[in-house]
């Protein structure tokens, strides 16, 4: 018989999952509530409200998908996708990748843009190829954790709402930790993560899409067999979306006032995902954001100070990633697994053409505070002199305790 | 800004969601660890070992997908069915035809067997369907929560593995509550629920598949863009499962040796999951469906004692899940909402050809237990005699007493 579930406090320093907030934990203990109780429906609404302000949007259709983050973009490009639709994707790290490997399953005719890993693309190139290409969708990564990049999208949201073009962005990284509005890019579908700046368990996929995905979903749109009326079922619906779990035309009536019967909601889930949401609206926007740009400033400082290189493009970087070069001669693998081992605390390495050349540091959510940083400059120090690497001494830490002063100061 | 969580404590006898353990509610609280540490690994390992004592099977291949239960039934069934494969579905509920909706969604030739409502099909009927058919795949619910029939599938499965056809079954009501042996059985794929008989939350599907399966995986396989090796990425896999996050093929890598990344884990699920195993294997599983057992004959004797009929053909019963004829001039939603309302016990209505016809009282997990039915029995007697039903007063309680009396003496 297995033991009784007694696990390591970790610090986690990754770009996901990341530390849950303790309250949202709590939450999570909350007794079961029935799918279609009133109390539990009051929940979903609440959930779909603090949901479109994170987003910064007016959708209606505001809400979690069941499932990991991937599951929210593939509900969304399995839902707008048809065989042969053009599908534009801009790829600068492996989450592009994922975009065409999905897109690819539903039959896209998918065109790709590629730039080196470490850096994203200037709008006007991406423009340049929607004009050439006119796609039916351009779908592109927000910010890559894979490289710490994050590409400004303002610019292609516009030129896609004049071309009439779907716009669909994975704000996977970013929403809760950085600025994703929705409403002023011109995003037609965003998809966020639960597991990153949001500081709740994988598990769910918040969503939100426009009246223009929802005037596509429509046209698609089969009612389930077995719910709807056998008089007047349509079996031949064409057009119909190619998987039932992920169908957001029934997401819909399972999220919207009809309450159709679908799928059974993950209540403990949803209980984490509104705790959340509570968190992160009472904290503020603004100063959620503020933390994170602050915590990274001395995260940085001290990285420096210990003679360590970012990688990737300054002026691009993602505010909650932070990429670091490993040093030549360094095993980059070693360092993770004593880190891991002596000070538990987590760090990620990267994949494809970065594997083994970078390590990948979250400051996100609620993993992103002093204590954690100032551990794991301490701990990077003390790994790195304990494998022979000639690196300052007791720089790090008084670097990223300069900026908290300032910080704190004013 | 919405208020902290505080939710009723309801007394939930639906076929599912259903209470959750409390101990599952606690070890949800425990800290997040990243998906590849090895503290995780270990807990994903022991989670499938346990899940595998209780479908009483040995496949390497059991897990849990990340998603409601009807997300374990699209993996399967995406994972498996190629456009025009044939694929027979007896249906006799609602969620023989979930299957059908599923297959037709991945281009199967889909024929089907349909029999009335309240019954389950006599084997040897299937049988005759399946020499005549000659399907690549059979699927089959084994426990139709919405008639609350369980079909009988031995016989069943042993003609598909003469003639090598695929055996799917949908498990979800019955994993945890009643027998279920995949491999004496001969299933070649199975689909189980949390949310119901292992009284763990909703969000979660374990399914468990044998080496046919696993056979006609590895022809489909296509690895990730963005994680294969670019020299030797295969671009055409005409084969390949039309789904990214369902594909069980990479699912395999995920939660096999090879640990590649797929999707992130559902941490504090799994975490739920561990622990709604651990309650069910320290149970015993032969003691569990006993339990089950004493419970459903207490539940029917006191339903009985009140004069109320049972709904369906008592030899095919599922023993979870008790299927109530609404009495003539008794409006059922209205009895349904003052149980909430008053006695805060939720039970279930019905779908289709059911609908205003049935109520559906679950026995399941830890909502099956003494106080639960007799707390039940007690309001459903008060709110019909409330509802001038013609209703003997007293009785039901008793009835159920003096079987819990007779089991006790035991």
């Amino acid at each position: 018989m297995y033991k009784e579930l007694n696990t390591t406090l970790r610090t986690i320093m990754t770009p996901g999952p990341v530390e849950a907030e303790p309250r949202v934990l709590r939450a999570m203990c909350t007794p079961i509530l029935g799918q279609f109780d009133p109390e539990f429906t009051d929940i979903m609404n609440e959930t779909m409200d603090m949901l479109r302000q994170v987003f910064r949007n007016s959708n209606q259709w505001t809400f979690p998908v069941d499932g990991t983050s991937r599951a929210g973009i593939e509900a969304v490009l399995c839902s707008i996708i048809e065989p042969e639709d053009k599908v534009l994707v801009p790829i600068y790290g492996r989450f592009g990748h994922l975009m065409v490997e999905i897109a690819e399953r539903y039959e896209a005719d998918v065109v790709t843009l590629e730039t080196e890993w470490g850096n994203v693309f200037d709008p006007e190139t991406v423009i340049r190829e929607i004009k050439k290409v006119r796609p039916k969708i351009v779908a592109i990564v927000h910010g890559e954790t894979s490289t710490g990049c994050m590409q400004p999208l303002k610019e292609i949201g516009e030129v896609c709402r004049e071309l009439d073009i779907l716009f669909v962005v994975d704000a996977v990284a970013t929403v809760g930790g950085t600025e994703v509005k929705v409403d002023e890019w011109k995003i037609d579908a965003a998809i966020g993560g639960t597991q990153k700046c949001l500081s709740v368990p994988s598990g769910m996929a918040p969503i939100t899409f426009n009246d223009r995905v929802e005037a596509l979903l429509r046209e698609r749109k089969r009612v389930e067999r077995g719910l709807a009326d056998p008089s007047t079922y349509q079996i031949k619906q064409l057009r119909m979306i190619r998987n039932n779990y992920f169908d957001l035309s029934q997401l819909m009536d399972y999220w919207g006032p009809t309450r159709l019967n679908h799928h059974t909601e993950a209540t403990s889930m949803l209980y984490a995902l509104r705790e959340g949401l509570r968190i992160v609206l009472e904290e503020g926007l603004e100063a959620r954001f503020a933390r994170h740009k602050m915590h990274e400033a001395a995260l940085i400082q001290g990285i420096q100070a210990m003679g360590l290189k970012l990688y990737g493009d300054p002026k691009c970087k993602l505010p909650v990633v932070t990429a670091i070069t490993i040093p030549e001669g360094i095993d980059g693998e070693a360092v993770r697994s004593t880190l891991l081992r002596d000070f538990e605390i987590e760090i990620a390495s990267s994949f494809g053409p970065l594997k083994g050349k970078i390590w990948r540091v979250g400051t996100m959510g609620y993993s992103c505070r002093k204590k954690n940083v100032l551990h794991f400059l301490g701990a990077m120090e003390a790994v790195l002199i304990r494998c022979h690497a000639k690196i300052p001494a007791g720089m790090a830490v008084q670097a990223a305790l300069d900026v908290y002063s300032k910080a704190e100061s004013i």
